[in-house]
C-alpha cells in the first residue's frame, strides 16, 4: 500500500495506518505523505518506509509505481487528505490502474463523485470508502437482524453524532484540523454535514440496507464567521416511506464523538452507541430489553467475522476501521486468485450516495427547507 | 379538594390522590368521580369519601359545595377527565369562584384554552396545569442554572418523548386508555402531540424561561386506522432564535416513558432522563462530565425544596407530581393568609401555551410542513 | 396509628409518616412524637393530630389508647426511636395488645431481641421491621424468581451497601443523625453494621429464602474516635453451603445509599442496584443479558402487586417503605375481617435474625476474624 | 521478536501479536510457535515468518538465534506458553541474554518465580509481565492521582474479577483453554487465582503504589470434579494498614470478563470498570461525580501518552496491550542508545510479588482462612 497524505500533524492518516497494521494482511511501503516535500520525507523516514519510496508528491508516486513490476509495486493507495484532494488522486490512481481506499466524503461536490463513478467503471479497480462506524461488528450484527427481518417493519429512525470540538472558533488559533474542515476550497459544500453528518446517513442506510429519497435540512453557523454549516438536523423520508431524523453538530459542547442510532420496527427495536460499542440493546413492547455484546451474545455470522477477542476485551474504534482495511484487502487478495466472495465494507457508490446527501441537504437549507429529493 | 373523574378504571385520577397524600397538605374531601352515577358513588365509598359529599354529576357538586359556607366547602377542583370535558368543567368551576386543578392537555381545542385564560382573570382563582415533568426537583435546577447563567448562551436543544404502548391498534379492543386518546371527539386536535408532545414542549420552555417561536412539525399516523397521529417531530425555534428538535411517539416500540432533554450552551451543556430522574449531566468541553444528583450534589435552592428524602434514596413520578399539588396548595393557603409567595408550578399560561404549540404544529403539518408561528 | 419518635428534626419518622400516606389504608392519629413534651406537643400540632391525642410520652400514648373503645383506639404503633429505646416501647406495646410496627435494628441488643420474640407469641399482634429495601417489587421479583429455580442452584452472593456521610466525625459537630448512632449507648453493638450492614443480610436472607449460617467479619473503626464501626466487611456461609461477601461502609467518600447485590446461580445471574431500583439484570453465559423493569418487563405476581404506575414512571424508596405499611395493615384488616392471606412484609423473626448476624459479625470480629456461627 | 507458543488455536499467543503490531516498534521475526514442529511450521508459515526462522522448538531458537550477528538476531523473547514452562523458557532466554516479555502469572509456583528474580540481576536483560490492565490509559490517570495526593489518603479498595466461561465443566469436553488451566500439572498452585486473581490483586498495587502485606483467603472449586479454584475471595491489609477485598470467579454465570475496582480515599474516590475502560468516575462527598474520559478530560500526563485517538474514539484491550509492548520495547531502544527514561510497564518484581499473593492466598485456605503474611 501506498498512502497520499497524512503525515507529520495529521490524524487520520495515523489512523489509517493504525489500521491497516491491526488488518494484518496489508503493508504500508509506499507514501506521498505531504504535500511539502521536506515533510513527507521526513514522516516517510519516521515510519520505517524504504527511502526509494518515500515519493516528493502524489504523482510521481503513481507514476513511478505503476512502472514498477506487478510484483513489485504497490496494490493499494490509501487517501487521507483534505476532501478537495480526493478527486484529483483517487482519479489519478484508478488511471494507473491502482485499488482505493479513500477518506470520507468522497469528494468536495457531486460532480466529482459522479465522474469517479464512471471512471472506476472502466477498470477493475476496487474502491473503499472509511466509513469508519460500519467497521463495528454491531453494526453488522443490526444489519443482518433487520435483513432477516428480526425487527419486523421499521417505523422509525433516530440517528445523532454530535460533537462539540468546534464549539470555539479554534480556525482562527490554526489548528490544523479546523481550518481546512472550515474552509469551503478544501472542505467543500459541507462542513460538519461532510465531515460527521455524512457518517450517519451512511450508517441508516447500511443498518437499514434502504436509501434515503428526500429531506427537509436546517443547516446552521453557529460560531460566527463560519461559511459553513457547524451544526444541523435532516428530517428525512426512505425509499420504503419510513420517516427518520438527523442530528449532528460540531458545537455540541461537551460532546465527544457521540454518534448513536436507534430504529425502531413493530417486533423489535435497536439502540446503538458508537462510544460504547460493544453493546447493542433490543427491545420489546412488554419484554425485557436484551444487552447483546460483541464476542459474548453476539449471534450473527457477520458480527463474528469482525471480533478479535473474547467477550468483555473490549474492541474500539481502530478495530473498527481496521475491519474495513482487512475485508478491503481480502477482496483484493481473493481475487487476484480468481475467487470472488461476499466481503464487507463501504464501497464507491456509499461514497456517491453521501454526496447526493449532503447536495440534497443543502438545496433543501438553502430553499427554505423544503422537501428534496436525493438523486 | 373534590375531584371531577377519576372513578374506577382510570390512570391518572389514582395518581393525582397519591400526589395529594405525599403533598399532605391537601384533602380529597368530595367527588363526582364518573359519568356513571353508580361507578361514581362506588369509588367515592372505596375512597372513603363522606357519602354525603359523592356526588352523582360534577355540576351537582360544584352546586351544592359552592353553597355551603366557606369553611366547610372545597377550595380547589382536580379535574382528571378526557380532554375535552376539562373546558366546560374548569369554566363552571371557575364560575363557582373554586380554584382549578386539571391535566393536561388544557383543553381540546385552542379556543377553549382561550377562553379559559379570560375566564379566570374575572376572578380570584388559582389554576394549576399538570405538566408533571417540571415537579422534579433537577428540572428546577437546570431551570434556575440556566437563569444564572452557568450554561452560557444555550445553542441547541434535543427533546425526545418516546412510548411503544401504542405499537399495536390496542383502541379496537376497548382499551379504555387508548379509545379516548385515539377519538378526535374526546382528545381533541392531537393524538400524541397532546399526550406526550405537549409535555416536552413544556419541558423546553420552562427550562429555559423562553418560548417557543414557531414550528416545522411533520406528524404520522403509524398504526393504520388512526385519525390522530401517534408520532411525529417538531424542529422548532425559540424567540431568542435558539433552534431545537422535539421527537415524540407512542409507538417507539420497547420504549416506556422515556422523555429526556439535551441543552447545549456555550459555556456548559445539559442532559436529563426523566426514567432516571435524580441525575443530571452537566457536560463540558474538555472536562470531566459532572453528575448531579438529588438530595446530594443538586445546588439550587429551587431543587432542594423539592426533595423529600436524602442522596441515593430515590424519589420518582409520584413525588414529582406531588410538588406541583403541594405547591399549589401552599400558594393558595399562603393568598389566603395574605401572603403572595414564589411557588412554582405551571399555571394556565402554560397550558394555554401547550394549546397554541399544538395548533401551530397540526397547521404546519397539513401545510407541508411549512415553518409556521405559535401564536 | 399512634407514633414514638419521629418528632421535630428527624428523618426517618417523616419517611414513615409518607409512607403511610402513600399505602393509604392506615392514618396517623396519635403520637409521643418527642422525648421533650413541648416538642412532642409542637410536632404533633404540625402534623394536623386531634390535640387530645397528642401524648407526652410513650407510656402515656399507650395506656390512655388502650383504655379507649376499640372502635377509637389506635390499632398499630410505629416505633422510629433510636435502637435502643425499641425494645422497651415494644414491649410495652406488645403488652397493652397492640400491632407493631418498628424501625430496623431490631433492638440494641440480641437478648432483648429474644425476648420479644416470645412475648409476641402471647398475644395476636402482629410485628413488622421496617428493612425497607424489601417493599422494592424488582426485590420481590428476584425472591419468586429464585423460589421458582429460575436462577437453578445460586453459588456465589456478593451483597454491599456502601455510603459515605460519615466521612468526617460529624458527631462531634453535634449532627443529630450521626450523634446517636455513634453512641454505643443508643445504637447498639453495631454502629454501620446496624445501620446499614443489617440491611444488606436481610435482603440477601429475602431473595434467597435461605439464612446465613456463619460468618467471618472484620470491622474497621476508619474515623479516629469512634467507638462503634463505621465501615466493615463480611465473608458469609448460608445453610446451603453457598458462599457471600458483605461490603459496608459509611466512610465510603462520596456514595450516596449505594446498596446493590448479585446473585449467580447455575442458570442464570441477578443484578440489583437500589440506587436504580425499578431495573433488574438477569445475565445468562454467552446470551443477551435482560433488563427487566418495574411495571413494564416485571412479571412476577409479588413485584406487580407492590407497582402503582405503569413501567417508565419511576417508583422510588417511599413507594418501597409504603409497601410495608400498606402490606401490615392489609394483614391486620384482613386478621380483623377473619381472613388470613399471605401479606409481604419483614416480621419479627427477620428483625430477630438480624440481631443475630450483628452479634455473630462482633463476636468473629473480636475473636481474630474467626468463623463464627449465626445462632 | 520471537515468540515461543501462540501457534494455531491458541488465544493470547494472536493478542500479544495484535499488540505488537500495534505498538509498531516491534516485529515477529522469528517463532517457535508450538511444541508441535509441524504445527509450529504451519504457523509460523501462516504468519508470515521466514522460513529459515520458524523453529521446532524453543531451545532451538534461543541458540541459534543467540548465535546470530547483533544486528541480525532478535531481542526480544515472548513467552505465551501455558505457565508451567514459563520459567524454563524465561530461564532460557535470559541466560542467552534475550530481554524477556512474558504472559502472567509469572510462574507455576513461588520458588521459580524467585530464581528469575536472581538470574535477571545476573545480566542486563529487562524483563515485562503482561499484566494487561495496567497499559490502560486511565489506569495510570488513577495511579497518578493517588501519588499525587488527589484522593487524600486511601482507606478501602473493592476490586473484583469476575468471569463466567468455566460456569460449565468444559475441560472435559477438551476446550484448549480451560484444560490447561483447570490441570496444576500445568496451570501451578492457583487456577482462577492465578488466571485472573493476580490481575486484580496487580491492578491494586499499581494503583496504589503500595504492596498488599497479609490475606485471609477462601478457595472455592465449584464445578465438581475440579482440582484448582474456580471462585474465591480475599480479604487483604496493605502495607499502610488499609483493608480491602478482592473477589473472583470464573463461574459468576453471565459475566464477561469484568474487572473492577474501585478506591475510597478521604479526599475523593475512584471507581473504574475494565470493560468500560474509556471511563474514569471521581466522586467527592456531597459534590457531584466527575466522569474523566480517556483522551477528553483525562488529565495527567501517563494517561496522554498511552492514548492514540481523541476522546469518543474508545480505545481498548488491544491498545492497552500494545501500551505494555510499546514501552517495553522503547525502554529497550532507549537502553541501546544510552539513555535510561521512565518507561512504565509491570517488571519481574510485579510478577514475582503475584506469585507471593498466590502462595499466601492458597496457604491461608489450606489454613482455616487465617491471616497470612504476604512475602
Amino acid at each position: 500500500m501506498g498512502m497520499i497524505g497524512g503525515g507529520e500533524g495529521a490524524f487520520i492518516g495515523e489512523v489509517h495506518r493504525l489500521a491497516a497494521r491491526i488488518a494484518g494482511n496489508i503493508d504500508l511501503v509506499a507514501g506521498a505523505l505531504s504535500s511539502t516535500v521536506e515533510k513527507s520525507m521526513r514522516s516517510g523516514h519516521a515510519l520505517g518506509i524504504d527511502p526509494d519510496r518515500i515519493y516528493p508528491d502524489y504523482k510521481t508516486m503513481l507514476s513511478v509505481e505503476s512502472a514498477l513490476p506487478e510484483e513489485d509495486r504497490i496494490d493499494i493507495v490509501s487517501i487521507v487528505t483534505p476532501n478537495f484532494l480526493h478527486y484529483p488522486q483517487a482519479s489519478t490512481a484508478l488511471d494507473k490502474g491502482f485499488h482505493v481506499i479513500c477518506d470520507k466524503p468522497l469528494t468536495s461536490n457531486l460532480a466529482d463523485a459522479e465522474k469517479l463513478l464512471s471512471e472506476v467503471k472502466k477498470n477493475q479497480s476496487k474502491f473503499a470508502v472509511t466509513y469508519t462506524y460500519t467497521g463495528y461488528p454491531l453494526v453488522q450484527e443490526v444489519r443482518e437482524m433487520i435483513w432477516s427481518g428480526e425487527l419486523g417493519i421499521p417505523r422509525k429512525v433516530i440517528v445523532e453524532y454530535l460533537q462539540g470540538w468546534l464549539s470555539e472558533p479554534i480556525e482562527t488559533e490554526g489548528q490544523k484540523q479546523a481550518v481546512w474542515r472550515s474552509d469551503p476550497e478544501k472542505s467543500g459544500i459541507g462542513g460538519a454535514l461532510g465531515d460527521i453528518g455524512v457518517h450517519a446517513a451512511n450508517l441508516v442506510e447500511t443498518m437499514l440496507g434502504k436509501k434515503m429519497e428526500s429531506v427537509s435540512a436546517q443547516l446552521n453557523r453557529i460560531v460566527s464567521g463560519r461559511k459553513l454549516d457547524d451544526d444541523g438536523q435532516v428530517m428525512f423520508k426512505m425509499e420504503n416511506d419510513m420517516m427518520g431524523h438527523l442530528n449532528f453538530s460540531q458545537v455540541a459542547f461537551g460532546e465527544e464523538n457521540n454518534l448513536n442510532i436507534r430504529i425502531y420496527g413493530d417486533k423489535a427495536s435497536i439502540e446503538w452507541h458508537q462510544m460504547n460499542p460493544n453493546q447493542l440493546l433490543i427491545k420489546y413492547q412488554g419484554k425485557p430489553t436484551r444487552t447483546v455484546t460483541t464476542g459474548f451474545s453476539a449471534s450473527t455470522e457477520s458480527a463474528g467475522a469482525l471480533t478479535r477477542t473474547p467477550g468483555g476485551h473490549p474492541e474500539g474504534y481502530l478495530e473498527a476501521f481496521a475491519n474495513i482495511y482487512q475485508n478491503f484487502a481480502n477482496d483484493i487478495i481473493s481475487s487476484k486468485n480468481g475467487k470472488e466472495g461476499n466481503f464487507i465494507y463501504p464501497r464507491l457508490e456509499e461514497g456517491v450516495q453521501g454526496m447526493r446527501f449532503m447536495q440534497a441537504a443543502v438545496n433543501s437549507d438553502q430553499n427554505q427547507h423544503s422537501w428534496t429529493k436525493i438523486s
